[in-house]
């Protein structure tokens, strides 16, 4: 069977340089409509990632990372600039890209490694930078696969899973090498309000692999669980502290009650593993956004104007709902997650 | 405070009779439209209750009796109908609206009373259901005052509660009386999706009564309870089985298992009591509805067209997740629903 690759599946498909402009298909508005979204400058690719143009802690870091690289062309044309004027505008764009998002682990991690690691006595610092951001994309690629891989060594043929947001491409990876191995697999998708990237992207990248998908609101997911219709759950994770806490999007944590109640396996495809920065979940930062975000879709209300809204971006799975984090590296307990680096890469 | 009365306090505000034409505001569209659809007979009001233009087991079920009064005025209008002809007229009716929704105890239970009840001899049988149909309102009321009066009881002074999809006019009844017992109390509403009938009526509806209002995407309760935002549930029954299992809108058993996650006390608001008729929770056939409805909002696509949709319009929440069943009787504990009747009235 000749599938083609989902979009998704590799962030050169829908983040990439044109002529030192960067390009970003617009999340916000797949599948039904590829809407490019150019930005010239570093300003322009933060308030992109503000705005959700991008979404996943990985391509999230990635993307502020061409952020970064337009901050030092910038500096570059500037010839009369000194290094130390360069290094200070690079540092300013630095600063800015990492406020974007406050939740995911990927962002600050990657642009303070790519600011460490300039050489600012050669001045093609933009150069460097793109080098930065081509190891990371093969990096997080070759994770993305091997998470998948690991994944899919828990499937069983016949097994329906549930997905909760877009998990990245280790969840599509994890489908193609259960494909492979024989494995018949069936996905059930939650929309994942207000954004809706379970059945606009989740849902879809699936779809174009010729997996059977089928989406359902936010709150039926325990219903589907205690009529037999789920085998096993995974989502992914912004961040996971070293207590074994995971944030992700918002409603992993309810999903996590209902599958413990129904004594489902809960997994998280943890990619690169935790952060050893982040002792507990509760040093992470909550992102909260716009609560208008909740109060409207596609642009139109649904309330009353005497409405609040409340939008917590993010929230916490406890390690004890957590059946596995797999990563790329192979499963650790969530209470054991310091493992990861004992295992071998 | 002068506050006006919400719309939906009372059903006469928002399903009435003009001249012999049934006009209903369309839920659908509520808040922020307010269109009247008119349905001249039973088939255009047992399509309307199809397609949720009216919405909450109670109010289904009076809008159908509408439908019964619209089939009996058809039947007198052919004055050489014999009273056999009528009565299988109005049979055909009554059949058409059972089936219109087949979760909720009302609808059934009140039109099979209603035709029962008819005096065959006399002529004016639209008379004796419009008699009928102004009875139950009457009883629906009363019953939502009572029910709200109970809950009210329950409610502490600062109290923060949730609730999901719209739980009806004993709702808002007991916010009502809390506020003349002196107690602030403040709402979070689920939206409820697909049909958002937390986001279009409930918010709404609180936010006439001038009590503050939050508004939550589903996947957001467990969060919010898990950061002490909410001290209460309180959710509605379209049917409540004998042994304590109640039916209410998909997503209602989610929201239960989260709250016993959290030992917050989840509430049923349960109005008329338990379904003598069914026995358990197995015997409640929980309406499937057209999965494209979960596909598209506001008629927009929201995923790809390989991507199948999936929508229980109803979940099943066993007892031993509900703290009790508020009835317009008093408090009943959930696996002793046959208390209901001891109660005095």
């Amino acid at each position: 069977m000749d599938i083609k690759q989902p979009l998704l599946m590799h962030i050169n498909n829908s983040v990439f340089l044109n002529d030192d402009v960067l390009v970003m298909i617009d999340r916000r508005y797949l599948p039904n409509k590829k809407i490019e979204l150019l930005a010239a400058n570093y300003e322009e690719v933060a308030q992109a990632i503000e705005n959700m143009v991008v979404q996943g802690a990985g391509d999230i870091a990635i993307t502020a990372g061409y952020g970064l690289y337009l901050a030092a062309l910038e500096a570059e044309r500037n010839t009369n600039y000194s290094i130390e004027e360069a290094r200070a505008l690079i540092l300013t764009a630095k600063q800015r890209l990492v406020k974007t998002r406050p939740t995911g682990r990927h962002l600050a991690a990657l642009l303070n490694k790519m600011v460490k690691n300039i050489n600012w006595e050669k001045t093609r610092w933009s150069s460097q930078i793109l080098q930065s951001i081509n190891a990371s994309i093969e990096k997080q690629q070759k994770r993305s696969e091997l998470t998948g891989k690991w994944a899919s060594e828990l499937l069983c043929d016949g097994d329906s899973i549930l997905t909760h947001c877009f998990p990245g491409a280790a969840l599509l990876y994890m489908l193609v090498f259960a494909r492979e191995q024989g494995k018949k697999v069936e996905v059930i998708c939650t929309e994942t309000r207000p954004y809706l990237q379970g059945a606009r992207l989740t849902a879809w990248s699936v779809s174009e692999l010729g997996i059977p998908v089928t989406l359902i609101s936010d709150n039926m997911a325990a219903y589907c669980m205690n009529q037999g219709m789920i085998s096993k759950v995974f989502a992914a994770a912004d961040r996971i502290a070293m207590d074994g806490t995971v944030a992700n999007k918002i409603g992993t944590f309810q999903l996590a009650l209902a599958a413990q109640y129904h004594k489902l396996p809960f997994y998280i495809l943890g990619y690169g593993g935790p952060d050893k920065n982040c002792r507990a979940g509760k040093d992470i930062v909550i992102e909260h956004r716009d609560p208008r975000e909740v109060l409207s879709i596609n642009g139109i209300s649904i309330s009353s104007e005497n409405v609040k809204g409340f939008y917590p971006a993010f929230d916490l799975t406890r390690p004890e709902l957590i059946t596995g984090i797999i990563t790329d590296r192979g499963i650790v307990p969530p209470s054991q997650v310091e493992r990861y680096w004992d295992l071998p890469y």
